[in-house]
């Protein structure tokens, strides 16, 4: 069994793509995260839907939650103001970690020894012409058991 | 909108679950993860697929994933192997991080800063009774985006 072969379809976006339009895919396919492609396809990290959070939420209620309360606005109108404007480069955490891949013909063991690695729960699978798909940790784990 | 009304039903494991019966949840429900409960009920910390992926993965070819080629055994084998006789405090990262928790009537803005403090890509919902739900960023950034 081959990397190709039990690889998912997943939205990828690249540097330049909207803030929101990438929070969007995010919240309509419920990803826990997305691959960023640079220009030429390759991918360059992972924006996490996590981070996109810790966006949203100011500073000094991150420091102490209970404040959250004090917030008029609603989460909506913060994702929309803080996101508006900006690209997916914009957004991504300071070094951001390089995006973990395969390559297509690669076997399930060498899927999970870059996997266990880099400390990733998910890589992306190349071939010659770019992205072909994404495997989760979970997707993984799914794939080897049914095997047994 | 309060937390228990966007919770999303999730199994949980206790420490004494075995191992290969987390990892068969995880796989059979493609989860990220597992709140992993103690005695009583109260959350303790997260499971990781990931974390799964790192222990059936042998330290040498971690340290270079070019060796997964030796491997003779299956990725079902070692998964059996690995965790047949294990339970889950025993396959626990050291310092497992503290399973980040939200009231069921915290606003989808507590719910938020928590998620932010605590670098989490999901929280565990309490009632009285114990955990009703999961709420996942990616979870949270859909709800928020379908109230504007």
């Amino acid at each position: 069994m081959r990397a190709r072969e039990i690889a998912e379809d997943y939205p990828v976006v690249t540097l330049s793509t909207g803030a929101l339009d990438a929070v969007r895919l995010m919240a309509e396919h419920r990803l826990p995260g997305l691959v960023v492609t640079g220009a030429n396809g390759t991918p360059t990290t992972i924006l996490p839907a996590s981070q996109v959070v810790r966006l949203v939420v100011p500073h000094y209620v991150q420091d102490d939650p209970a404040l959250a309360g004090v917030l008029s606005e609603s989460m909506a109108d913060r994702i929309v103001d803080k996101l508006g404007r900006k690209t997916v480069a914009d957004v991504l955490p300071q070094d951001p970690p390089r995006a973990p891949t395969v390559n297509h013909d690669d076997t399930i063991v060498e899927v999970a020894a870059v996997m266990a690695q880099q400390h990733s729960p998910l890589v992306a699978v190349l071939d010659r012409a770019g992205v072909v798909g994404i495997i989760t940790a979970s997707r993984l784990l799914q794939v080897a058991l049914q095997r047994r």
